[in-house]
Order: C-alpha cells, then sequence, then structure tokens
C-alpha cells in the first residue's frame, strides 16, 4: 500500500486519487465568470501547494492571464510560490483576508486586486454566514485543502495550520484534497470546534488553554470530495528568528513592565496568556521571557514560530494554542526531530476561535503586536503605509487588542528612510490610518521606553508617549505639535491642527524624511 | 415603621441612617488631595442625587470650588444636576468613561477636565482589574450608589441602571447608599454575574437574552457601607422619542434591508436580538420595528428607551436586555402605570456583561448606532467633532459593532450649519477621528440609502457609499476627490490625498460650511 493509500482511510474515496494536473477540470467555470475559492493555509503554513500551481502552469501555458480569475478566500497569508504566482499571471480579482508577496502586493496597490482586510476571526464567521459570496448562496466553487490524513469517515485531517479550513470545507459545493505525504501525519495536533448560524451558536466551552472542544478532524461532507491529490512540497515559511539591539530593547522594556505588574498584584507570577505577533520584537520578546524569572507560561496566540521552540525547550513555557505551525524550514526541522517532545504542548484551533473576542477577554490574554507607527494619542496604523498603501492585512491584531487583559503595541521609535537615518519616526502627530483606536491600546514600546497609558486622558497620553516612546530627533518637532494644537483648539479634548496632522507624511512622500524641518 | 426602615431589609444597618449633608465628612481627604469616586447610574438614570448635590452645595457654601476635586468613575453618563454642577463648580478632575452636559463638555474642551473614553463593558472590567487607580492599589475612595433596597444579608438591590455599581461597590474603600423611595422597588428586574479576575474568570452561560446568570442583588461587604441616605428625587431622564422625516427614511432603509436579508436566508424570520443606540434615528428604526410584519423580535441593548414600550406593548417585542431603564420622565410615568406587563419582559445587567463581546458575537446581535459622520472607506467617527473636540464618548458602539453579526452605522446625509443648510456632511473624505474601523463596520445608512458593504474592496466600497449615502451636494466633490486620490497614488489600495484629506473638516470651521466650493 502506497503512503497515499495509507493515509487515506476511508477506501471507498480512493477512486478519487489523481494528478494534479486532471483537476483543471474543475475550475473550467473560470472560461465565463470568476469563480470563488476557498484554501486552507495560514501565515504561510498549511496551504495547498500542487493543485494551484497546476492551474498556474496551465494559465500560464494557454495564455489564459487575465482570463481566468478567481476570487480567493484564504485564512490568511500562503506561500509565495502559490499566491504570489496567481498575482503575476493576474489570475486573482478579490483577494480576503490578507496576504504576503510583493506581486500581490503590487496587484493591490495598482487597483488591480481587489483586497479587503478584516479581524482574522471574523472574517472565518463571516464567510460562513455567506457575507463574502452573497451572489451565490454564501457558497464557495471550489475548497483545496492541504490535509495529512483522511479519516475511515471521510473527515478531513488537517496539515500545518487550521485557519479557516473548517468553515471553507462546510460551504464549498466541490472539495479537491492535497495530502501531503512529505511529511507526517499531524492527527491529533488539531482541535475543531464548528460553530453554527445564529440565533444557535454555543458557548466556546474553554476556561484553559489545554482544554479540548472539538475533533481532531474536520467533519465533511464526503460526497463533495471530488478529487485527492498528492503532494510533497513543503511549506514556504519565512524564517523569522531574527533580532537586533532595538528589537531587544523593546523585549527588556515589556519584560521590566511584567515584573512590575506582577509586583504591584496586577499581574499573576506566570503572567497570563500570551499574545505575540511576527517579528523580530516578538522574537526578542519570547526571548527575553524565555531567559525571564517568569515560569509556568502558556501562550494563546495566532502563530507559532521558530522562536517558540526554544520557549518550549526551556520549560519556562508550557502549552500553545495557535492555528499555524508558522515554522520554517529549519524550524520544521527542529519540530519533526523533536516532535515526541512538542506534540503533547501544542494544540492547534481554528481562528475563529484561536482569535475569539469571547476566549481573549475570558482568558485575559495578554496581546502584544507591531504597528507601522502610532499617534501622540495612541491610534495606531497596522496596515497602510502612509495611509494609503495595503502591506499585508490587520491579520489578528485587532481580534486580541480590543479585548485583550493588556494591550501593547510595540515598534522601533525610528527606521531609515533612503536619505535619512532617522527618516521615519514610529510616533506621529496622526496616524494616517487608524486600525487600532485609543480606546483600544494600554500600553506602548519602543526602544527607547515604554508608555502605560493606563487612566491618561489623551492630553496627558501624549506627553507620555513622546517623553518614552519617541526618537530624540523627533521629540522637540512632536511636542510643539501638541502645544500649537492646544493652544490653537483653546484645549480641546484631542487637540490636533488638521492642517498640519500630516505634514511628516506629506514630507516623507515627497522629500524622502519626515523631518521637514532644519535636522 | 418608615419606608425606608422597610427598604433596608438589614436591620443592623439602620444606625447608619443619616442626611445627606451629614455624610460630607467622608470626603474630608479632598482637602489634601483628589480622590477617587464611584458612582452608580447610566444615560442618566439609577445615579446617586442627594448625596452629590449636598457635596456641591457644600462645595459651594464654603468658596472650595477648585480646591475640592474628584475623579469620577461611573458607567456612563449621568443627571446634570450632579455631574454638571460639579462640572460648574470646578469639583471634577478625571472623569471616565462618558458624559453629557455641557458644562462638563466645556471643561472637557477647554483642558479643565481630564475625560478618557473606553468601550463601556471594558471599562468596567478595567476599573475592577485597578488599572484606572494604579497609584492606590486598584481601590476607589468611596462608591456613592443609587438603590431601591437592601436585603436581609445587607447587599444592595440597584435602582433603575446596573452599569458599573457592581464592580464600584466591589473595589470601593467605602459606600455610601441612597434608598430612592420615590419609586417602588425594582428588587427581581436585576440579574448581577459579577466577575473574577483572570486566569479565574468564568463562562457567561447565555445562550438566549431570557437567561439569568446571577442574583437580584449586589453582593456586597456591608462592613464597608458608612451611610445610608433617602431620597426621594427622580432621575432626570431625556426625552428620546422625537423622530423626523430624515430618520424616518433611514429607518425605512433599514427594515428594507432586513426584508431583503430574511428573503436571502441570511436572516431569521425573526431577525437576531436587535441593539440601538440613542435618539432620533434609534427611536425611529425600532418605531419601523413596531410596525413592519416581522415578530418575535428580542433586544440585546444597553439601554431601554421610552420607544421600546410601544415596542413592547405591540407584542412584536418580546423580550428586552439593557443594563439601564433609559426613560424620560414622562416613560417612566408609563413604565410604572403598566409595571405588571413590563416587569416580566426586562432584564437588566452589568454593563460588562449587557455589552460583553462573548454574548454580543454569540447571540448574534445586529447592531445599530449612529457616528458623527462616516468616510468613503467606512472609518467612523463617534466622538470628536472636528477631530478634536469630545462630545460624549464612544459608548458602546464599539462593544457592539466590532462583534455584531451585523453591524450598522446610520446619520443623515447632510445637516444645516450656521450659514449653509447642507454645511455639514455625514459622508466626507477623511474621518477626522477614528472610533470605527473598516473591518469593523459592514452596511452605512442615510436617508439617501443603503451602502451594504460586505465583501467589497475598500474603492468599490467608497463608490457604493458615494452612491447610496452622500448627500446630492456632496456628491460630485466626494467622486472628485476619490478619483484624485486614486490617480495620484497610482491606485493604492485606499487612495487618500492627504493634503486635502481634511479639507471639508477645515473650511468648516473657518468659514461655516463643509463646502468649500461654488456652491
Amino acid at each position: 500500500m502506497s503512503e497515499l493509500q495509507s493515509r487515506v482511510r476511508d477506501k471507498s474515496l480512493h477512486h478519487l486519487f489523481m494528478k494534479p494536473e486532471d483537476t483543471i477540470k474543475f475550475f473550467k467555470d473560470a472560461d465565463n465568470r470568476v469563480m470563488d475559492l476557498g484554501w486552507s493555509g495560514f501565515t504561510p503554513v498549511g496551504y495547498p501547494k500542487v493543485v494551484p500551481i497546476a492551474l498556474a502552469d496551465y494559465v500560464e501555458k494557454n495564455s489564459l492571464q487575465g482570463k481566468w480569475k478567481f476570487n480567493l478566500f484564504i485564512g490568511a497569508s500562503v506561500g509565495s510560490e502559490t499566491e504570489n504566482r496567481w498575482a503575476t499571471l493576474d489570475m486573482i480579482d478579490r483577494r480576503w483576508p490578507y496576504q504576503t508577496g510583493k506581486d500581490i502586493g503590487k496587484g493591490i496597490n495598482s487597483g488591480k486586486i481587489r483586497m479587503g482586510d478584516k479581524h482574522l476571526s471574523m472574517f472565518a464567521q463571516d464567510l460562513r454566514y455567506g457575507f463574502y459570496t452573497k451572489d451565490r448562496g454564501g457558497k464557495l466553487d471550489v475548497a483545496i485543502i492541504e490535509a495529512t490524513a483522511i479519516t475511515e469517515n471521510g473527515d478531513i485531517i488537517l496539515a500545518g495550520s487550521v485557519g479557516a479550513a473548517p468553515e471553507i470545507i462546510d460551504i464549498a459545493d466541490k472539495i479537491i484534497i492535497e495530502i501531503n505525504t512529505g511529511m507526517p501525519s499531524l492527527e491529533g495536533m488539531h482541535d475543531i470546534m464548528m460553530t453554527d448560524l445564529p440565533p444557535y451558536r454555543k458557548i466556546i466551552p474553554i476556561t484553559d488553554v489545554r482544554q479540548r472542544c472539538g475533533t481532531p478532524f474536520v467533519p465533511t461532507n464526503k460526497s463533495k470530495i471530488v478529487a485527492i491529490v498528492e503532494s510533497k512540497l513543503p511549506d514556504n515559511g519565512r524564517a523569522l528568528r531574527g533580532t537586533d539591539d532595538v528589537a531587544q530593547a523593546i523585549a527588556d522594556n515589556i519584560v521590566d513592565f511584567f515584573s512590575h505588574e506582577v509586583k504591584a498584584g496586577r499581574l499573576p507570577k506566570n503572567l497570563l496568556p500570551l499574545q505575540s505577533g511576527v517579528g523580530s520584537i516578538a522574537n526578542a520578546v519570547v526571548g527575553g521571557l524565555t531567559a525571564s524569572p517568569f515560569e509556568d507560561l502558556v501562550v494563546f496566540t495566532e502563530v507559532l514560530q521558530d522562536t517558540f521552540l526554544p520557549f518550549l525547550d526551556s520549560g519556562k513555557c508550557k502549552y500553545i494554542n495557535c492555528t499555524s505551525l508558522s515554522l520554517s524550514a529549519e524550524g520544521f526541522k527542529e519540530w519533526w526531530e523533536k516532535f515526541e517532545f512538542y506534540k503533547d504542548k501544542v494544540l492547534m484551533r481554528p481562528q475563529q476561535i484561536s482569535n475569539n473576542p469571547e476566549l481573549i477577554r475570558r482568558l485575559g490574554v495578554i496581546g502584544m503586536n507591531t504597528p507601522l507607527e502610532f499617534d501622540i494619542y495612541a491610534h495606531a496604523n497596522s496596515t497602510c503605509a502612509g495611509g494609503t498603501k495595503m502591506l499585508n492585512g490587520i491579520g489578528g491584531s485587532g481580534d486580541f487588542l480590543r479585548n485583550a487583559y493588556l494591550s501593547i503595541m510595540h515598534c522601533p521609535s525610528v527606521r531609515e528612510s533612503k536619505t535619512d537615518e532617522f527618516g521615519i519616526s514610529g510616533v506621529v502627530t496622526k496616524a494616517p490610518h487608524v486600525d487600532h483606536t485609543e480606546a483600544d491600546l494600554d500600553v506602548l514600546v519602543t526602544e527607547q521606553g515604554l508608555a502605560d497609558l493606563r487612566g491618561l486622558a489623551p492630553k496627558d497620553r501624549a506627553r507620555e508617549i513622546i517623553k518614552k516612546c519617541a526618537h530624540p530627533a523627533y521629540k522637540d518637532y512632536l511636542t510643539d505639535y501638541l502645544e500649537r494644537s492646544e493652544k490653537a483648539t483653546g484645549y480641546h479634548h484631542e487637540p490636533h491642527i488638521l492642517s498640519e496632522a500630516y505634514k511628516m507624511h506629506i514630507n516623507l512622500a515627497e522629500n524622502g524624511t519626515m523631518r521637514f524641518w532644519n535636522k
């Protein structure tokens, strides 16, 4: 028996085995209309590979660029060999709700690809509610799902992520499954709770990250499965382990703050479940906690990154909830080498559950994310550079920051632009795009310091943020703007001079640095 | 036995009966420092009256204006005879998280009173967590609570609202109770679920608005009660029943939309639990539903307004959850006349529960709120006129709109300014203060029409909003701004021209109308 045959335990499905190129027939409606597709996958792990690549090859060979178009609904980003290649072949009309890739970014910011971002937990729910595909009764044409096995009953055991796959499988007319035999089965690592339509939605019965409330497989109407394809392609994960001095200083500020909060009695000794975004700062924070005196920590987050592996190794972290094993190739190597150690300490849930306000609020999660910039009143921009250019999407940051026990955002106080080593300030007069508001954020951090904003009114907040977080090159201007805004408005609640609010951003666009005054 | 004696069933507390002026002694620390007070009350019902008035009288008589200062933590707004009078006497330092009143507004927007707004469910929680009174260990000096009775065990039975009273009673060092004998006891109308500190927070076990999960009283450590005062003063509620043609047209658009959603199978025949803000549009929507063919409706909202009484009378509405009976004097008259009919159809919960994301999301609430303005990409401003001047606060709008099944915002397409009948557009190029983001809102409505934004990317959204919602006097300019922004950015994800984004607002401030072009 081949590996593929043994992974698909429901033998009644074996007649559906086919080659990737034989699945092209399920996409022929693209001759006449934009098809609605749902893929498994999440930043970027557990996504289908051989079928999207076969489709791209077909489009390329048959000069169907710009003719065959698809709406892509995927939990979050997927590997660049798939969605980014599709973008270069002009195969994407709408793309929801998060993406990465140079060419897909170019498509979105040139009016070719229509993207929308949405809080990730809400995206999966709204997709299930039929909000994105209203015109066809709330259904998807085809789901393409990476799996590591199929049960005796035809239910799908997913691969390295859950994401929105359960909802996609639920509402798709047809399901194509890629069984990835290039990796062991991940059976038992998933906890799939399906949700109902209101008014019949249930309580999510979790009060501890270790609790299971679902099944290890996605309950699947197997009559919808039209093809099963073998894949051996690895996930094209990003190496996210790196850090730097600035990130380290930010992490130190945060670990100090946690110690202070424990002393003040506002945090238990083992803190509270941690959520951490991606990137060098998140790495440094997790690294800082690994080296800290804190013990018995647990993680309730979206993605398990490389940096969590040494955190688990150290024994400081006891358990991780996530929706995706967002490991690099190197990370996956470690993962599989110590799989017996890791497998009882990690659980993957659907993004509707991993990011659910109900759980984030109940568990008292500590949310930590990196914005592009935040302003002096604590409004943060996580998505649109200069207020206009989409980077990746809001992701789960809103799910966590709106509902966390402590909502923390961290970024460097300054980054270099092409012409100025301090050209881009992390602290601005007014965020040109607001993803998180002053009513959401508790603590802002840069390598300069940490501003604890709890209980501070806007003008007090502004002074604290400028004092603790701004880079010295920007402190004077920000203070000057604040003071002139106060006077200009007669000390309004949240003073601004609207004609000047974006002077830093306008100067960056026109002259390559936010510093428009004499340096 | 006097009415007061019979209302306070725990006789061991009778020795604490005193006159309002005798409670002044509990505030003497104000000689040396700003005291932290918590009051019961919510928009504006169930707040203490005789003690705050006695304190104001004392400050006035003894020329303590600006010398005795207090931080006021109250669930939401309270009657103008209390907080607004305190503002005129310069008795308020910090005020969280929502207020109404001309003089308190003046204080906030002139730098005298430091206000902060916060999502109302989060406010109560964060207050309990000690975030607002960190310097004194998370406690409050004094709670002043309006009640209608005290049980045999010294537990407090509240008056016309719950709000944040449970948390305030929990964390106060001293408690002063006003028993309002001017109204019957409301025993049995409240359902008080106390929450724990994480990691020990519990599931909120509600899957139907009719379910109770708490006690009819606030569990109270009676040793903290230092005074019990009799009050007969009525709540100073606003009459909010009025509506107008514009509001009616908005309501018609919404009722039509609901019918359409029921037909499409995306809403059950009896809709889903309704949340409705305050004001003439909310009145018209509830009026519209009262006159509609929909039946068996339920309401899960913050405040029960006058307009809900005929909704209950009609039999269309079966049950209401709220945190406050925000009735006018006239409304209360009806309420008490038909109390036997209403009392089994209404439940008041703490604002931490009435506005909880867990319940709003689980129950699939339809959230409807009025912003000041929204922009072409669906960012809405609910709080700060011109981006700077605080009106009332974000209230519960964020709690509901972030978590609702359908998030709807509605406002007139245009309002008159002093010099131009169409001087203020409800649809603007860029919201000068963002309280609700594009990732939160599904549907925008004016009297011009309804824009269903689900599944639309920003540039498509902008065209739909301008087409359906903008007033004819603004359509051309908004379209022109959109098209020029697209060209200027090369069709970025969310095009703007930052130097021009606030031209409408700047012109309003300088010239009294948003129309800066030739009319």
